[in-house]
């Protein structure tokens, strides 16, 4: 990590400067927090008028906006997209290690790459394979067979099943479960009888898995997640579903089995998708929805329903359930009506 | 594991052959993807139209789809439970090893039987019983002086926390908690005090248990899980509750402290349940259906609302607001109306 | 752990005895399982008939109850709160321990208080902090630089990624994972780009965080929970989220990113919350309940309905589907009023 003038940051995200270019840019903050050496960015129009007060050395804006601007600025069309880059340079993360802690195990028979590093208290498991740049964080566990592919970080307490193939340049944060038995029983008379979980989980290059999230193994095929898609915390992801690629599903979504979910679509939190459904691409769907059938052209979909008072939402809630005993007394109203027209 | 001939299933299964009882089987798969030596099923009417097209070198059907069927066939009542049965013939999971992982912590007061299994990372402490047969995975903790009975396995980085019962041939997949502390607190003038928990919990037969799901111990007696009852992942069981045998849960539900369900219920997911509740046998619950009344009959219960085309939505979620105001409209039409008569 | 008599505990929660101060006292249980040397308490008047046939040797009640009360007493103006205090006298909770297990992994640069306890399996990097009394259970990762407060408990397989700080006297259960990259994605042509999230978490004093819990770090600045702050289990923090002090969260609650909560909120189980939100100090949220919008008085919210009968309910819905055709006919009843008057 170095520092960098605003000119070779411009350079690099392909804008412009306004201001000095030989200005030194030391980190990022935000725009009420920054100091002389930081840069900061304005994406949301709601907080421009930060941009008048700001004490950052210089911004990230739309060109648009340089006449509210006060301090130097770096021009871009897109000016979130330029702070992740910028940001990117500045980040301290931890990571870097090659090879194996000594305190972690792993089989004799998997194959790690001289360049992967493999935590303390992490158990690899026969036939696994760990490709070059990958971090396997503290306390993994990958089971027999499984692939992790070039570059793939898991942060810590990650659980990877047997036969579970991971591709390039993922993030897998702590907590996350892959490959675990999917939910499937056949009801019989005293109880009921497990049905084997035969498949295996399919994972693309560039995915991020968010804490904790869960995604079964397939019955028989695999469950699929395309690539570049984002998962956020607490999502359960059940068996045989497919995600298609760059699809973004927010925190505590569950996706029941074998529903397959376009491309490019976004899901906020806590909806929940039904079984064996088709999701078209670039579908969005509002928070806490629930999905009973399947979604065929792209748009927003919804059924959540935002929190009121609560002596309002009670009463509300008591005339739904009169809703019918309304509807008949409209009938008779307009029954009457017609008697005496 | 080894190969069958199809005649040799008929008779596992309680199923007669048509076609040709010699004909070997290596394996299982879907009706759309099996080849000749592997056995398909239908138990969704919904694909019977695979049948015909079918490359399986046998299929599991009821009697009555014969008719469809261009392959040998086994003939059962309940094609999913005999495919159920047929695939455990198949399944090759990991397992099987016996004895302590040099990378394994145990206690010197705890009690391994000699069949069993602990893997490396994990941590046993004193007091605990792990009963022959059982299969502990990698990084699993379990407390002292808690009792994991025979054949159970633990999949790997599951926490039981110390005073808790699970019982003989259960399944509890990676993530899952058993036996942390219920929520429980008593109101003061400054914030919280905590309610010692000082239950346990103690968990039948045959219960699987889904990845990250969480069960509290209880508060001063145990929270319990009947036999054979099935958790599908990432649901949160509260402290005292009591869950009745066979009943089976779906993803992302939760069960609030000192409730009592009933058997054979199944619960679908994303449901909540309030506290202090009695849900009788055999009741049904639809997805994201929050309870907050005791169910004392059996049937199927419901407040899940399907998402729609968000515009549509939002002017329903408009109506829904102005209904009162809507109901005191029909009202003055109904007093206009009787005026007038 | 000794015995107490009622005179002593008494004396050491304030209140009065009626009956004999010098009973002993061996240990705490429900009205309806207590034995003589147990002591009972009764705080929700549904259960008060209990306390005529209670064989406790002594219950805690309030003194409006002494009435209906059989036996000794120990009268106090809070009984669960007495109850609470008098309870933790007879906990038995592992622990105790104090130095660094021989199989835990310890970084040379971590500094471990004498009297902390690192249990086996455990991961601390370098830079981390472990204060006086703390007690990390097996299986544990702490990642570099961050801090766990004096007296703080963490249960086992609990991930604190780096850069973290919690307070002092905090207990964490199991899965809980603390630090996790926030959701945060700029949407490009190609996908989405990864927004760095370099901000840490911020946990206060005396704050419990339940099973599988996951708090995510903040972008730029932290995300912040103030003391005496009670989580369930299986909440979703999102990054920046700041919750004030002796807020109470429910199971399986979400917190979208960036959003406040104000002080002594009592928030339900599977609630959720919008991102970019203010929610004001004493706020009630009730079940299932979606908050889409600030929130600036104190009271009571919601959003929650309850289940029905599901052939009640699909017509409720179908009726809330026409409801704007109801709202059209009901308009048209009134013109037709309108011009016959």
């Amino acid at each position: 990590m170095a520092d960098y003038t605003l000119g070779k940051l411009a350079e690099m995200v392909g804008g412009q400067v306004s201001g000095d270019p030989a200005l030194t840019i030391k980190g990022v903050a935000t725009l009420s927090t920054a100091e002389g050496e930081q840069i900061g960015f304005l994406a949301n129009p709601a907080y421009r008028k930060q941009l008048a007060s700001t004490r950052a050395g210089a911004v990230i804006i739309r060109p648009e906006e340089q006449e509210h601007c006060s301090t130097n600025a770096l021009l871009v069309a897109d000016p979130y997209a330029a702070y992740a880059r910028i940001a990117a340079l500045f980040q301290k993360e931890p990571g870097g290690e090659q090879g194996i802690h000594p305190a972690a195990w792993v089989s004799g028979e998997a194959e790690i790459h001289e360049s992967a590093w493999i935590g303390p208290n992490c158990s690899i498991e026969a036939g696994v394979r760990i490709e070059a740049g990958c971090h396997i964080g503290p306390g993994c566990f990958i089971g027999s067979g499984s692939l992790v592919g070039e570059g793939t970080r898991l942060a810590g307490n990650v659980s990877v099943c047997h036969g579970v193939r991971i591709g390039a340049h993922c993030i897998l944060h702590p907590g996350v479960v892959i490959g675990s038995d999917g939910f499937g029983f056949a009801r019989e008379q005293q109880g009921w009888l497990k049905i084997p979980q035969m498949g295996g989980v399919v994972i693309g290059d560039h995915v991020e898995i968010g804490a904790n999230t869960t995604i079964d193994r397939g019955a028989l095929e695999d469950t699929v997640i395309g690539n570049g898609v984002k998962l956020d915390n607490q999502i359960q992801i059940a068996h045989n579903v497919h995600i298609g690629e760059h699809t973004a599903i927010a925190g505590c979504a569950g996706i029941s089995g074998s529903t397959r979910i376009g491309k490019r679509c976004a899901i906020a939190g806590g909806v929940g998708i039904a079984g064996h459904l088709e999701i078209a691409d670039d579908v969005t769907i509002t928070a806490m929805s629930l999905v009973t059938r399947s979604i065929t052209s792209p748009g927003v979909y919804s059924s959540g329903i935002p929190a009121q008072e609560n002596g309002i939402w009670n009463r509300q809630v008591a005339h739904l359930r009169r809703l019918e005993r309304l509807v008949q007394r409209v009938g008779k109203l307009e029954s009457n009506n017609r008697q005496k027209e």
